[in-house]
């Protein structure tokens, strides 16, 4: 018996998310599905985040126990052949057989993507929310800083998570543009990208969707950067902004203290 | 009576390329369709590039005769609102009545899409060729550099193809490489998009996938970049590498001297 991890990378697109759910496919069911019949035992993993229908990943975690006899190295190509095209298995190797995704101390980070355009993009718009608003990244960026640090998040948090404590830790909070100057990256001429990339120890429900919404908000003046810090104090989910679209979001990865 | 001129943006994935075909549904054919019933006449547009099927475009140009009182520069915001999600319309406006997109003199600019790396990605699979061979961007570099200028590029054109001369002018290659670093890429860690970007005069049936094939072949050590002239002196299509897939390529634009 040995532990298996596994890096997964998805196209949120067509799931109702990771997690199963009674009205449509799971990213986590498919993944099941597909390694019982690859391994011929009947396999459970376990996911590090459990991301929402629309959100996609280049690095959520998944692990598994499994009695087989081929390299866990070897799991991810095996696997990759079978998937269907958006979920991609990007390494796998094995691990202590106490080792969780969720119990584990780890750095998470997402990236949430903004096309800030006239029009919109046919390439991007499963990845990205449209805003025709022009939107002042240097704004952005000023209302970003008050955001890092560890802070009772309580605002930006959705009002029927549970949790123990709202409080948080964000290590970095970039804002960051890109224009179609950069090759590959399929924008249009005056298209411009803004991506807000977000690392924390961990992030409450929506919580980086409504930091985008907020961003936003400050983005267009609607917010000044100077408001972000009595948003913060008032602990009140009506003072942020709005929560932005899932689509936009990617769960960039984990870095675990140990795996 | 007025000439609009449109930069028509696509994901070619669902189309059987721009022009009309038997077998499915093309570009030109939706735009016509969509145009005819927001104007309420009969509109036939004449686009600039007939792409293949499956191949994309952020900058294919479009112009058509109305005598709808709509001004030229909203007709791109009427029509993305009725158009299908993996077609827009960049930007619009009027043009001279003897303006023809494929009669003027212009630079044409397409870009070539590699995803290197050991495991696919979700999120660009529709827009590159995967490659898990190992990729030499430095060697491929020196390989484009040979196929700038004034050439005969038949061993670089598809057999079928009917044209009176098969010498073009490449006035740029370009070959670039980016990593997961780049905010907004959805490049897993480890994985490197190549992009390879060319200008020209114009191109031969195939041409641009022609070339990603060969640089394909050079970046594994297939082929030196030093017997790039002599595949080129050659004028023997069997000499070159395989076509590329049509997913890796994106139209980028014209350059018209007028428009």
């Amino acid at each position: 018996m040995k532990r298996v991890y596994m890096t997964v990378a998805y196209d949120g697109t067509n799931y109702v998310g990771w997690q199963m759910q009674p009205n449509g496919t799971a990213v986590e069911e498919v993944i099941n599905k597909t390694l019982s019949e690859l391994l011929g035992e009947e396999i459970v993993i376990a996911g590090a985040s459990r991301t929402d229908s629309g959100v996609h990943a280049l690095g959520n975690v998944a692990v598994f126990d499994t009695d087989t006899r081929i390299p866990a190295d070897k799991i991810s190509y095996a696997l990759n052949r079978v998937l269907p095209r958006d979920i991609v298995i990007s390494e796998s190797h094995e691990v202590p057989g106490d080792f969780h995704p969720r119990h584990a101390d780890c750095v998470k980070t997402y990236e949430y993507n903004i096309l800030n355009s006239n029009h919109p993009n046919p390439m991007l718009w499963r990845y990205s929310h449209f805003v025709y608003l022009p939107l002042d990244t240097a704004t952005m960026k000023a209302g970003a800083e008050y955001l890092v640090g560890e802070h009772d998040f309580a605002s930006f948090c959705s009002a029927h998570a549970q949790t123990k404590t709202t409080v948080r830790t964000v290590y970095s909070l970039e804002v960051e543009e890109n224009t179609e100057s950069i090759r590959g990256m399929h924008l249009a001429e005056g298209q411009k990208l803004i991506t807000i990339r977000i690392s924390g120890n961990g992030f409450l429900y929506n919580m980086v969707r409504i930091i985008a919404g907020t961003l936003i908000d400050v983005g267009t003046g609607k917010i000044a950067p100077g408001d972000i810090p009595d948003i913060i104090a008032s602990c009140d989910r009506n003072r942020a902004g709005n929560t932005a679209p899932a689509k936009g979001l990617t769960l960039i990865g984990y870095l675990y203290d140990q795996q």
